[in-house]
């Protein structure tokens, strides 16, 4: 699914995949960068846990949130697809400004979420300017292909990414998380030679990707985000490997990108390449 | 990837992904179908072949699509993804008024293909009004969200898919085919139960979906289509399965469409629930 569609006399708002963290408190630099932002409007933030409910999490954002300038934090929980059809839910959340979307396993987040009322007003809220973060499970959804499970280790292998369909609100990047510490380069290169037309991105903890409207993205934490630009890929062995065979790739382009860098894919239908600061 | 950019003044051609056939013979009423829509321009067919050249296919699809009005059909390969970039090809695919994709692996298909320029082009001439047919890896192709590869049988397993992206000619739904002849339910119930936005389609042999600029889809052919809509899946018990489980999901809605049959997805960001003929 590619982003909902513009809409008249409205700025889309940031898409902001984070590459998790163990402590909210770590993630001061992403908090404090998406209070400023949301704060252009009057500054609300809700916590959407999906598949999950644990009332320390939204302490957790509450008390770190407010320290970063938000004016009101509450969580919402979706813990099965009934839930995200509810009309007075779709009420609630229409009424903030930044939405941080929570949950573990990406296939937990998407089989819960994907079709939903609540997902399709997420997508238009979106596209109406408001922010949508997303962390673990909930950054692998921002993408038009989602990263929903995979092998550590840093070969590429056949059969050695599993793909799913995710919430689109961004189609320049496939997104990866817990990307160093869990050793995942080898799951995203196997992502990106399925079909290698789009920009990979690994979200290192306590590390934010700031996408904007016209898809420029700026990395925003402690950590660090991988960027792997296939657009020039000259060979794959993809097409001819057996399960679980090490892949050849030759003519990739890699980034690594600290706070404050940016990276930005060509417009149009494939988007590569890109300017590096 | 979502489908290329309207162009102004341009009617969107049709997309028409086709189940596979044992003899081209056999796809009469298809390829009647195909002469009769690219007769509305000049007639003119192009068999692109990726990664594999059989001069047979080509003379197959000559003499049939002759018989039934073409008035030119030339076959070119792309073994590699060097070629998919070169200019020559380029400027002799563009002056076509439908294009058969042939190609037995979807991955070889992807891989050979994917982000080239004449990816890119195929796309804008969709948008520009030249149809665009596939076969087997080509039928698949044609989505956003592409089966690669998965289990045969009728129940959905964890794991028992996998997808990769597409060229993203339709975003309306996910296809398979070789369908009933090869016993692949389960594998298109997987893949929809990962995000249930989408509507599914699994093509038997002989067959075709003529999928129109407003998504609706005609089928035309000898086998049947299995449409599979998730848009009010109650539960799916994907996210919480381990590896090889079956799955539970409960409340998808199934046609089995024949010759002449119609379906239409909503229009929209969720694409589901149709009109039934």
């Amino acid at each position: 699914m590619c982003p909902s569609p513009d809409i008249e006399d409205s700025k889309r708002g940031y898409v902001i995949p984070i590459g998790g963290a163990d402590k909210y408190t770590d993630n001061q630099q992403v908090l404090t960068r998406l209070c400023e932002l949301c704060g252009d409007r009057e500054g609300r933030i809700a916590i959407l846990m999906v598949a999950e409910h644990q009332s320390e999490i939204v302490e957790l954002y509450q008390s770190s949130l407010k320290r970063c300038g938000a004016t009101r934090v509450d969580g919402f929980s979706i813990v099965n697809r009934e839930e995200g059809n509810q009309d007075e839910l779709l009420e609630s959340i229409s009424a903030y400004d930044g939405i941080i979307i929570t949950g573990g396993n990406p296939l937990m987040v998407s089989t819960t979420l994907g079709g939903t009322a609540i997902a399709k007003l997420i997508r238009r809220m979106n596209a109406d300017g408001v922010h949508i973060a997303g962390t673990v499970g909930g950054a692998a959804l921002m993408s038009e292909h989602m990263i929903a499970a995979g092998e550590a280790g840093a070969i590429p292998r056949q059969n050695g990414v599993t793909l799913a369909p995710g919430l689109g609100l961004t189609n320049n990047y496939i997104i990866d998380h817990n990307f160093r510490q869990r050793d995942r380069l080898g799951r995203l290169l196997t992502a990106l030679s399925y079909n290698p037309f789009v920009t990979g991105i690994g979200l290192d903890e306590n590390t934010a990707a700031f996408i904007a409207d016209d898809g420029e993205m700026e990395v925003i934490g402690s950590g660090a985000i991988t960027v792997i630009d296939p657009g020039n890929l000259q060979y794959s062995s993809m097409g001819s490997a057996c399960s679980g065979d090490p892949i050849s790739l030759y003519g990739l382009q890699l980034h690594i990108l600290t706070h404050g860098a940016r990276y930005h894919p060509i417009t149009g239908a494939a988007l590569n390449v890109g300017r590096y600061m």
